[in-house]
């Protein structure tokens, strides 16, 4: 078996992200206190996201603005300016946040680097995920960066076909069950999980059953040795 | 001299966009008209705006962020919820709005199609271009689509590389002299002006004098054959 690409999910699978939000979540809670408890705030602040997903997609720009949707609604219209002054801040700190990446990254996208054209494929926003990647140090490793609205089985046959020699030839690597793995397999690539310590509610789905090309990894250290067993047979 | 391929700006060159924003600065205008006369609330948009466009990039949902930072400082911290709710409001029906192409477009395309490979080159929020590109009906008449977050030289020289054979044997179409005409006339291509009604003023810039890959057009139905006479010699 022939392995020549290697496709790479970025935010927490290249970096922290999840956490970052989490914080931000945090801080919409204490800011909104005065009008329900945590898991009550939490819920409608994701209810929000959810239904805005659809017309504002991923990315720190839409959750954003949920934020300041939810925060409207749960004060009935009586919305402390400084709660926006606070939200638009989160907003603006996260699309500034320093860029940590994981452990063993730098050392594993190198080795693989090597032998393996990396494509990264995030979804996000444009502006956002590009300044992540720059200040990574990572963006000289990679053949190729896919920013995608949405990652479907179709977006994996289209990306590994342009940048690569096809799915049938490539991994795809990423923390998400729901759009690195299932969609990849789907696409009749190789496909390994690795968790990050959390992972947003809308990234949860099951994993495969004794699927051939699945493979599921506590850290990225472990990727090369995967690839090379895989490429095997 | 041979030309394979034909790049082209999507918003305010195959339909309608600068208009809705000035519909809904309007509509901004409106909600705050006890803070300021039209001319004086509008040059605080553009200045917010302009300070986030670093960190925002292009698209609808930095543009409604900006509104509602301009909003609270304007109102001095006294910000009506009805405003923000507005607010976020004209964001979603932008999102949200029927994309009308420009006369001429769809047989202009047609006709290119046959002859050239036809690439998309557009900045702003991912999911809102694809989004439009799928509700204009001519998604099918392009090669690829790119929706890049700046359009520089290293864009152009990138875009022709990937997708056609070289900035050299491509032509950019644009509204924009500043992102879609210098940038490429940089880059090696050639480059068609073809202006819309009203320019963002961030995109105003001089035209090029007497550079021999330039050109302007009053309208896209013309495009076709400058092309072909370019293709002459």
């Amino acid at each position: 078996m022939t392995i020549t690409t290697v496709g790479l999910d970025a935010d927490d699978t290249l970096w922290h992200n999840e956490t970052i939000f989490r914080l931000t979540h945090a801080r919409f809670v204490d800011l909104l206190a005065d009008h329900g408890d945590e898991a009550m705030l939490q819920g409608r602040l994701a209810e929000v996201e959810s239904r805005n997903l659809r017309l504002y997609g991923y990315g720190v720009k839409g959750f954003t603005l949920s934020m300041i949707e939810t925060a409207m609604e749960l004060t009935n219209g009586d919305l402390p300016p400084h709660v926006v002054r606070e939200i638009l801040a989160a907003g603006r700190e996260m699309l500034a946040h320093p860029v940590e990446t994981l452990p063993g990254v730098d050392e594993a996208l190198a080795e693989l680097s090597e032998k393996y054209r990396l494509v990264l494929v995030t979804k996000g926003d444009l502006l956002d995920q590009e300044r992540k990647l720059a200040a990574s140090g990572l963006g000289d490793l990679f053949a190729a960066v896919e920013i995608v609205s949405e990652k479907t089985r179709a977006t994996y046959d289209r990306v590994f076909a342009r940048h690569g020699t096809g799915p049938e030839e490539a991994v795809m690597v990423g923390n998400s069950m729901k759009s690195d793995v299932l969609p990849a397999l789907e696409a009749g690539a190789f496909a390994v999980h690795i968790p990050y310590v959390v992972t947003w509610a809308h990234e949860l789905a099951d994993a495969p059953e004794n699927h051939p090309r699945y493979g599921a990894l506590e850290a990225i250290d472990r990727l090369p040795g995967w690839i090379a067993a895989a490429e095997r047979g």
